[in-house]
């Protein structure tokens, strides 16, 4: 199944507005099997909109729309499709129903403008959509076949070939939720597509190249029909292997196997599959020794504790940060000796022990993080550069320290500091007990 | 002048990749009045690169396209234009000196594949590219004219119209290199292009309507050749004016005295202009003073802190935060009293309160910043809800304190609070002296 992605919005062609909800919605397709072969960004005019839909129409069988769906008169996406269909508005009951309930619910009063938004070509499904005021449209139009559908793919429909255009709210909680409730599964369940299989295996504490050499006999001995893509953020490599075929239980075992092998090779380096995060990780960790953590930033600035932080739940394991952005604070709060900023420096493992010790003894937690370095972009010397970053992890029983060397520029080095961070703690947590 | 701007890249389509470099060519064109019309993206496959240049030539006077210029197999973009064009690759010595001298600052040998990339058409101007191996092509075609050109637009050309076709690098900071540094530069310098100046106003502390309405008689007042439009973000609203015209010196003379007519309307409001942001409005305003700055965060758990040190050269007046994530911390730590806490509760005026007297003696520093809030998802109750929070700021000497109630989700809330917190020091600085 190939399909165009369309997009509609005059601040997506100014450059105002990052285009997410494309990439979003290419990911979702994909994991289903549907490849996109094109998107489109244009402006919310009606002769635009129809120009791209004609071209859309030859190139794949699912058109997907987001945008120009508001209440306001600047907005003629679901004029240009009645247009394009030969369709005529009429009012939804079920859709002026949720309209009228969002209303309610925000205590405002229904006005005319949005009462409009129940009005809904007579050739479409509307979808519903609890988060907004505008429904979105699902049109199933002639028996057609796209120009370049392979045969196989064409095969894939179930009686005929349909060419199925979808439009949907810009807003992307919005949009989001439409897609993943209700166009993926009804698409999954009209169509019949070929099973794609994802599987995400994330590393960290380790770069891509030295990874790649690390399991390239394992790579070189993958099957044919499993791809493998190396996929690099900030300290985190994610691995992704892809498959696609007909018999979905044998495909997911043969995946698993593959990963079973991997875990074999690379077991340290691993912190999570698919959707975790190293600091859902960290936070599962110490939920299970049922064990507290606390840090001590000094370069990154609070950074790391907004990561713990930004997960919900985490008071039951952060206690809390001291940001010692000065070094009077690291003297007076963290009790870093005088004598030890002297004699070693500011950006040294003494200095990041102390600062560790300090943490652990102020916030009465069982681990503990602490980093000091040069972020950038000035700042450095000779023997201490720009990047240079001391982490150290520990109990009041013994600590482990790193020193790292960064390459990026000031929110990158914080952003990789961060990440390297947490996975000394997630290292440090496998191997030691309180 | 009108624009396409074609993205072409497998990773774009599978939505691996944000499309960021269209968005921000966009922005570029705009300073300089060319209008984008249409963004394109497509596979790296030469039939369909040479599709949609077909499609762009119709619609465009200029098509700027990225990616696909690597020097492996499997892009494509280069020998699509040499068969568009006719062209043939030819070595380019300029190029291959730029190459060389690349791989020798690396400090790794010029591979075969890369020497490649010195091979440019014979019917472009190769544009320098300083960051990477990739040259820029600048294809300059037959005079033509667009279909959709206005005449206005038409005559802009300084002797015939003519199509300029120019292909990047994909690598963003490549990319930006070269549009800042010749692209942009060498079509203001070849064609006469109207003059377009944006003046953004930056605001915070007041929703968008709210703010609409106290503007309005400005607004109404506004001469037709301004327009104004409102660009929301969490805890700021942009005020983006934009005029057109031949008249450079006249234009800034009618946007400045509009500019200085707001300033009296909405003074507490503005914090800044175009490029400037409240944390460094915060930071210059402390620099004068010479003042030093430090936090006390509890559920926005680092992030403020991570803001302002996300400034480089923030050393010289934050001095640190102490981030009380657990109630013990809020305790034993800032010595916010356990009769308070049992009292008034965690999130309240009191609470607020003693955190910052307690960072403002830990810290000794001239000002502080506490927080203290529910920010979700859960935890709220009747009397406090999700996204009650409470912000004070002040000195040993004084102090103002402030709730909000919002309504966002765990990380929106997050960084509206932030927002404000640094909005409510910026007041307070405004106001007091030490």
């Amino acid at each position: 199944m190939l399909s165009t992605i369309i997009s509609i919005g005059d601040e997506l062609l100014i450059g105002q507005t990052l285009n997410s909800n494309a990439s979003w919605m290419a990911q979702e397709l994909n994991k289903i099997g549907v490849n996109v072969v094109e998107m489109l960004t244009v402006a919310d005019e009606k002769v635009k909109i129809i120009d791209v839909l004609d071209r859309a129409k030859k190139k794949s069988d699912l058109i997907l729309i987001t945008g120009g769906l508001g209440p306001t008169k600047d907005d003629l996406t679901k004029q240009s499709l009645c247009d394009y269909f030969g369709a005529k508005l009429i009012l939804n009951e079920t859709i002026l129903n949720d309209v009228k309930n969002l209303f309610q619910k925000r205590g405002l009063p229904l006005t005319e403008l949005n009462r409009g938004q129940a009005m809904v070509p007579d050739k479409c499904t509307p979808i519903r959509n609890y988060l907004g005021t505008a429904p979105g449209l699902w049109f199933e139009k002639e028996v057609k076949i796209a120009e370049n559908s392979s045969p196989q793919m064409k095969s894939s429909f179930p009686t005929a070939n349909c060419l199925l255009i979808i439009s949907l709210p810009g807003v992307p909680f919005e949009m989001k939720a439409m897609i993943s409730d209700f166009v993926i599964p009804e698409i999954k369940r009209k169509f019949k597509l070929p099973v794609i299989i994802h599987k995400n295996i994330l590393t960290a504490g380790i770069g891509e190249s030295f990874l790649a050499d690390k399991i390239k006999d394992w790579e070189n001995n993958l099957p044919q029909y499993i791809k493998l893509a190396y996929l690099p953020s900030l300290g985190i490599v994610k691995l992704r292997m892809t498959t696609c075929g007909e018999d979905e239980k044998k495909l997911h075992a043969e995946i698993n196997s593959q990963v079973e092998q991997l875990k074999t090779i690379i077991p340290e380096y691993i912190f999570g599959y698919d959707d975790d995060t190293i600091v859902n990780a960290i936070g599962k960790l110490l939920k299970e020794k049922n064990a507290t953590v606390a840090t001590a930033e000094s370069c990154t600035g609070g950074f790391l504790a907004h990561l713990i932080t930004s997960i919900a739940g985490s008071s039951d394991y952060f206690k809390g940060s001291i940001i010692s952005y000065s070094n009077d604070i690291k003297k007076e709060v963290l009790e870093v000796k005088k004598e030890t900023l002297e004699k070693f420096g500011v950006v040294s493992e003494e200095t990041c022990k102390e600062m560790l010790q300090g943490v652990l003894k102020i916030m009465k937690s069982d681990y503990a993080i602490s980093i000091t370095g040069i972020i950038g972009p000035t700042g450095g010397t000779e023997e201490t550069p720009v990047g240079t970053v001391w982490v150290g992890v520990g109990t009041q029983s013994g600590f482990i320290t790193k020193k790292f060397q960064f390459p990026f520029t000031r929110l990158q080095n914080i952003e990789v500091t961060a990440v390297n961070a947490l996975n000394l703690l997630r290292k440090f947590l496998l191997r030691k007990i309180i």
